[in-house]
């Protein structure tokens, strides 16, 4: 477990290394540069470069080479949480604890922050000119991306999301908005370090199947915390789900069910990666982390 | 002339077409879809497109090769249109004579459909699976949109525009403004029309220089519209500009001083396309196009 926190420390510390380097390196004007840092900066788990990363040390690979492509998945998930918290959508003052991006830069410069953090993210992957990367590699990195984030992925996700907020939803509503709105983008981050590491298509198709099962496990995990978590820890009111009357896997399951369904998709993720020949330590680890995690 | 006019005609009916094609074929949200579909057919001159096309005709090749690039790019005109057009923005109403994306579809479902529309270009130009691309071109043709879309390109130019607005700007702001928000974007039309040609280094350098002169003429042009235009022929209220206290050519250099300077940028564009070894008939209309345009 000792080995398991400082992997996660250590590549933590150099994603985000590498982020304020790509950020302060842009030449562009310094209220958007600082807007875009602003948001790259206030933290989170970053759970899916962490991913990138230990798929490929699953398949002995170097880190290093999946750097970059792990800092553009951050880059994606940082600009849809800038346009998720606007006005027009959520309407958070908060998140992380810090304002949101809105609320220090104004709502014209968070729209166009969140635009140039989505298409830095393609530049990022596109270039990643300091390793020695095929560019077949990396023209399968740029479609995967952009299928994960976009209409077909995780916008479609999103507006599916306000969809269901103002409609509501059934349970395979629900699994919609989860596969696309969250699990695309993680399911994006485990692919890449597949790509990256040359894995085979039967490796891929299981990866790919794995990170669904992981996924929503993920997004089960975080249904059950809204109810029985502990506000101090999980960061945000508990049972602001019920309060919002929003459609979760207790509320159209059980909360029996819904822990028997985590239960389940955490069994098939676990025996998937028992499926691929290679190094699963690091990866099981995160699927423990999905299971048990408190916030 | 009228071969011309039947390029034009010909090819942005195509252009319509495959885009309409393209966004049909989403699997997604049909309120997405439909939103996206809306900006994209709301028509305009579909110039940079076009750009792509009399590219590739100038250096002998057929049209079609770039057809999804054109799209492409028209995808990202039209998004930052959408994304421009917010209350947090420019807060218009009316985009070419019909309700703007937000007036129709909501402020939240517009900043998604921009964002989907940006998504989708970069899958578009990775994809292209009609056509045999080499994957090192694709990867040279996301590389360079993303850097002309993003903080080092168009919205860098955006953020400069709104930040003049309010702190007021000078000549070399204005050109750093129009550089960006207009020229990069124009610029790559052009830059794609080369690259897929497989034009040589030298080639690309020249045209790169052409399109920026281009791009300044068409700024130029446009802020003299804004003083002598004809209202019914432009669409919008002559003397907007300074209504709204907006720096432009005329108004910083005075108008007969705007002037040489277009004529000297539409020379310069001219004498470029005479030193490149291809057939400049075409793009040679696009200059006259710039030079004389009344809307």
């Amino acid at each position: 477990m000792e080995e398991f926190a400082s992997f996660l420390n250590r590549n933590k510390h150099q994603i985000e290394s590498r982020m304020e380097e790509i950020v302060t390196n842009l030449n562009t004007p310094s209220t958007l540069q600082k807007a875009m840092g602003y948001s790259l900066e206030a933290g989170g788990k970053r759970l899916r470069p962490l991913l990138v990363l230990a798929v490929l040390h699953a398949f002995g690979k170097e880190g290093e080479i999946g750097l970059d492509t792990a800092c553009a998945i951050e880059m994606i998930h940082t600009y849809s949480l800038i346009h998720d918290d606007l006005p027009c959508m959520d309407n958070d003052d908060l998140r992380r604890g810090k304002p949101t991006n809105h609320k220090v830069f104004g709502e014209g410069m968070a729209v166009l922050a969140g635009d140039a953090l989505l298409t830095l993210a393609f530049e990022v992957v596109a270039n990643q000119s300091k390793y020695e990367i095929n560019p077949s590699v990396k023209l399968e990195l740029v479609l995967e991306l952009a299928r994960a984030a976009g209409a077909e992925g995780m916008v479609g996700g999103q507006v599916a999301d306000i969809e269901a907020e103002e409609n509501g939803v059934d349970l395979q509503g629900l699994e919609y908005i989860h596969e696309n709105k969250t699990g695309k983008l993680l399911g994006y981050s485990i692919m890449a370090g597949a790509i990256l590491a040359g894995a085979s298509l039967e490796q891929k198709e299981k990866l790919r199947e794995f990170s669904r099962h992981l996924g929503l496990a993920f997004q089960i995990r975080d249904d059950i915390l809204d109810v029985e978590g502990s506000e101090s820890v999980i960061g945000k009111p508990v049972g602001s789900d019920v309060t919002n009357h929003k459609s979760t896997y207790p509320s159209l399951l059980t909360m029996d069910k819904a822990k028997i369904m985590l239960d389940q998709h955490i069994h098939s993720a676990r025996i998937l990666l028992s499926e691929i020949d290679f190094n699963e330590t690091l990866l099981l680890k995160f699927v423990e982390l999905v299971a048990n995690r408190d916030h």
